[in-house]
This record gives structure tokens, sequence and C-alpha cells, in this order.
């Protein structure tokens, strides 16, 4: 069959012809339909992180997937079920604990491998095959969309986390400041925008068509060269909540201080090692006294795919086509890599 | 009445003779018993923090109160109620949607003053008035203690959020490392070591008396000159909560490096601002994959000090004798004032 894979070194992603997996008992065999592109996909295919499976040569890509099962084996599942698969699963040593909780999402990198990112093949092949345990249904209406149900669910833990972490005092967040305005900023913002006056900070000029995909989401653009990050509550107002999808790494410290009073700043990106000076002691102060707080997050797991797929149902008329730019068709595949797409990309191998 | 005060620049407290507050009807007028010390005192003695009311030429010290209940007007209470009042209180411009919660704890700095710290008296003086709501029940039997319930309560809180901020997922901390064995460190180590593995850093020697409390506790204590923070996941075991009270602002980032995939940081110390260098790039990674934590932490509220006060009765027998080192009459105040004091002092006015 067909798939989208990496060779370390290649530099590129290229067309590869593997062998279509056998399901095993418990696993379902699942015919693929569309399979999104993000930032890690392009880290990956630099080099930057992940890798291929002990022992391979190469990695089939894609870990933000939607596809319809064909054999279900023992899974309990029926044959044209829509699923999307989550991504984590046990390491070569086995599960643990993590897995056992069924809190994949918690684990530490070295207790676990991730499809289509480090240790275990992704879902961009015309069939995979999954435990039951990791596919979540999709509404067959939804299927289109379902492969936003993994970008998407990794918004919907971080908010989770960030939503907990002031759960002990009255916390209501009517203003939010997304850093970031790449695929995952974008659809946060337009997760947030319904309740919240929400602030998106990136580093293009307002022609850039993010810009208007802000606008029309009632959102407001904030060009970060004009307002920096520990300007914006001077600027504009205070905010309860910063959700950082830069990577950008001075952001971790930067975030604090826009943030109002018992306010929570959720950080998703993963910056390489990096010294740099801070006044840490303001840092410091600003949390403790005024109550704020941090939290990361990385991955996400089932319940977090089930948030993601009832959300898919509750964005505005028209956005999601304004959101995905590009689904590109396998035998053009190419086109759903643009590293430099401030848009959401996908790669469609069949329809329903 | 006799009081203990500060005028600014005097640079120690001294014995004032003021008048004797008059309660306003919905106020108690409360006997004084004992009032305890802590850094925090000492750094307003010292000129760094906080300062005289109003209009006010000096400040009556104190915010660790407990008394008795001599004049109710229409409060509710009774004569003979022993009681421990909070810290905070409304600005001059009057309450504000903190007070209205029934929040003040979470009020930014600006929208509140706090009694014996910050443009408010304390309570070190014979006798004090309070609005009822800012009077928290002490059981008579633990009146002797009752000025312990506020210090315990400022961590009763920052635990609080700590468990909020990892309450979306399994979270049981089994292991917990203390920054700080002053006296709020001290007091943190009692809680938490019934049900927690606890490690305690300082940096005195292992014959300073505090070693010793925190080894009868059943916790170990860690030097810092040998074993920074940063290194203790290594050198003895990763943490799931670290509870900082050194305001050493380096312990805003280093107290992450410790903590196991999950933890949590509670901040709670206040530094000077200090600017110095850091791997920010090494810190945001290590939140986000691991879904660590960081939550700061000030003040506390009735429920917080209610908490406190249960616990108060489930410290290990001898506990609260050997960290209480000196009760000073009011006669040799000063003795309550050591700034090199690691273990707890309060002044006593008089006795139930």
């Amino acid at each position: 069959m067909k798939a989208i894979g990496i060779e370390p070194g290649a530099g590129a992603p290229r067309l590869l012809d593997v062998p279509r997996p056998e399901p095993e008992p418990g696993e379902a065999l699942v015919r693929t339909l569309r399979v999104g592109v993000d930032g890690t996909d392009h880290e990956v295919i630099a080099g930057a992180h992940g890798g291929a499976p002990a022992g391979g040569d190469y990695l089939i890509l894609g870990h933000e997937a939607v596809g319809v099962v064909v054999d279900p084996t023992t899974t309990g599942l029926e044959h044209g079920d829509v699923v999307a698969p989550t991504v984590r699963r046990p390491p070569p040593s086995g599960p643990n604990q993590y897995f056992e909780r069924g809190e994949a999402d918690m684990a530490p990198p070295e207790a676990t491998v991730e499809r289509g990112i480090d240790g275990a093949h992704g879902f961009m092949s015309e069939y995979f095959t999954s435990a039951a345990e990791y596919l979540v249904s999709v509404p067959e209406a939804r299927a289109e969309w379902g492969f936003l149900a993994e970008p998407i669910s990794v918004s919907e833990k971080a908010l989770e986390l960030a939503h907990a972490s002031r759960s002990s005092f009255a916390w209501e967040p009517g203003t939010a400041l997304v850093l970031g305005n790449g695929s995952l900023g974008l659809v946060t913002v337009a997760m947030l925008a319904p309740d919240t006056e929400v602030y998106c900070l990136g580093r293009c000029d307002r022609s850039d068509p993010s810009v208007d995909l802000i606008e029309s989401l009632g959102a407001t653009y904030v060009d970060s060269r004009e307002t920096p990050v520990g300007s914006v509550g001077e600027v504009h107002e205070p905010v309860d909540l910063v959700y950082e999808a830069t990577g950008h790494a001075r952001h971790a410290v930067e975030a604090v201080t826009p943030l109002a009073p018992g306010g929570v700043a959720a950080l998703l990106g993963v910056p390489e090692d990096w010294e740099f000076t801070v006044d840490g002691g303001a840092f410091h102060r600003d949390l403790v006294m005024n109550n704020k707080a941090i939290v990361g997050s990385v991955n996400s797991g089932p319940s977090h795919f089930g948030a993601a797929i009832d959300r898919l149902g509750r964005f505005p008329d028209g956005f999601l086509e304004d959101y995905v730019t590009e689904v590109a068709p396998l035998d053009r595949f190419e086109a759903a890599f643009d590293p430099d797409a401030r848009s959401k990309t996908a790669v469609e191998f069949d329809t329903l």
C-alpha cells in the first residue's frame, strides 16, 4: 500500500510502498480518509524531534487521522465505523502505569511511543491498525473534519488543565490571549472566542489571511513586533488565560505578565535549550502576589478527543472551510507540507 | 493600651502606648492572647515591605493572632469565644469584587490592605477589633496554639491550589520537597509528612535544631550546599510536589527540575527583582513534555483558617512544643523577634 514517510537524512517526506498491516485480534483495520499536518510533522521531517520505530529505517508520518473500520476483528467495533486514533502507544518495554490508568497523555516521553512522531509508524498510509482502546468514534457527519480531532483535543486537554488549576476559587475566564497564529493557535481562538474576549498574537502583517480568520471570529490580532507579550495587559487589557502555541522559550516567562490576578498560562510549545536573562525575581513575585499559575500540557487522551469531536459541531458556520486551506490528494501530497502555512492542511487518502 | 509597633526608620519594633480601639456595631472587641512572628514581620521591620495606615506615622505589627471576644456588639459571637483573625481587609477605596465574594486572599496587592503588614494596624496590642466575617472560631482547647492558624492556613491554601491544579487526572502526591527550613517550611513538613515521603531543603549544618525537628517528623533533611534543588530528583528521587518557602527567586525556575511527571511546584516566597540567566528552553520544554505546573499562592481565607485549626489537632504529639521555641511575655517581647530563628516564636499578651 502507499504511505507517506521519511527516511533518516532524506529531509522531505516521500511516497513509500509498504506492506498493508494485518490486524491482530483486538485490533481494527482502518481505511484512512484524511490525515492532518502540523508543526510537529515539520520538526520530525527536519530531524529535530522523534524517529523511526526501533530497528526500522523509515517512519510513516501522520498523527492527526480519521478513517473507517474495514475489519473490526474482535474489537466490538463495526465495519463502517468512522474513528479517530489517539497518538500514544506503550513503549517496547510494554504498558506502564500511565497506559494502565488510561492516561497515556500524562506519561513522560520515555514511557511512551507516539505514532507518526517517535518510535511508531503513523497514519499516513492507505490502511492502519490500532487496538480499539485507542480509537475514538466520530459521527459519520463529521468524518470530513475528523482529522482535526487530534489537534483540537490537544487544546481541550490544555484548557482542562488550566480550568482545573483555578477550580479552588471563583474563576470564569472572560479574556484570553493566544500566543501564536499557526494552526493550533487559530483553532484555539475559534474554541475560546464564543465565550471570551480573545487576543491572538502573531508576527505577520495584517494582510496575512490568518488575521482575517482571527477577526472573523471576533478576536483581536496583536502584532508582537508592535505589542510584545509583556505589554498586552497595558495596551489592551489583562487576561485571565494565556495559551502559548509558539514554542518560543521566552514566552514561558513572559506569559505571566499580561495575566490578570488569579490567571493561568497554559504552555504547549516544545522549544530547544536556550539560555537567556530574565528578571526571575519579578517573575516569582508576580506568580505569588497575584496567585497566578502556569500549566504545561502535551498530547491528549480519549476524553479530550471526545470533547474535540463535540467541539467540531459548535464552530461558527464556515470556520472550518476557511481554516483548512488545503486537502491535498495523495498524488500531490507535497502541497500539504508547506512549513510556512499559517492555516491547516491535510492529505486525503480516500473518501467515505 | 500596650502595643508592639514600628515607626518608619526606627529599624526595630518597640512598645507603644496607643488608644484601645472601640468596636463599631458588627465588630467584636477581642482581648489578645498570643501573636506569632514570621519572616514577613522581619521584612516589614526592615522597611522592605508594607507600611503604616494611610495618614498614620506608625504601624502596629502582628498578623498571626488568637484572642478572646470580650465585647461581641451585634456580631452574633459570644463573650469568651476564642477567635483567630484573618489578615486582609478592604482598602480605603472600600470593598471590591474579591471581598464581596469572600475571596480577599485572591485580591491583587492594590485591592487590599493587610493588618500588621501593609496599610492597617495588626494584632500585637492588648485588644483589637474586627468585623465578625474576618474572625474564625478556635476551639478553647486549641487556644494556646491558635496563633498558628494563620501561617498554617497559608500552607493549606497553597496545597489546595496545588491539588486543584492536578485534579483533572489521577494524582496522589507520594513524595514532596519543601524548600526552606524556616518556620513556614517546618510546619509544612509536619503537614505533609504523615502521608508523604518528605524532603526538606535548607542551608544549615546538621547540628541545627531544625534538622532534628525535620528528622523527628520522619522527613529527610537536604543541605542545599551539597545537593542543590535541581539535583534532588537524581540524588534522592523525583517528587510529586515542591513547596517553595525560601523567597529565593531562582527557585521559581529550579523547582520544576526535581518534579516527577505531572508534578506541581507551589511558590510562596516574595523575592525582590533579580536578573539572572536561565535555560528558559529547558524550563519551558520540561513543563510541557512532563505536564508539570507551577502555582503561586499568597495569603489565605476563612476556609483555609478552618482547615488549619483542624490541622492543629492532627500534628504528632510533642511537635508543637518543639516547633514553638519562644513564647515571650510582653515585657521581653524582643525575644520573639530574632530574625535568625529557624523555629516559631510568638509574643504572649494574656492567657485565657
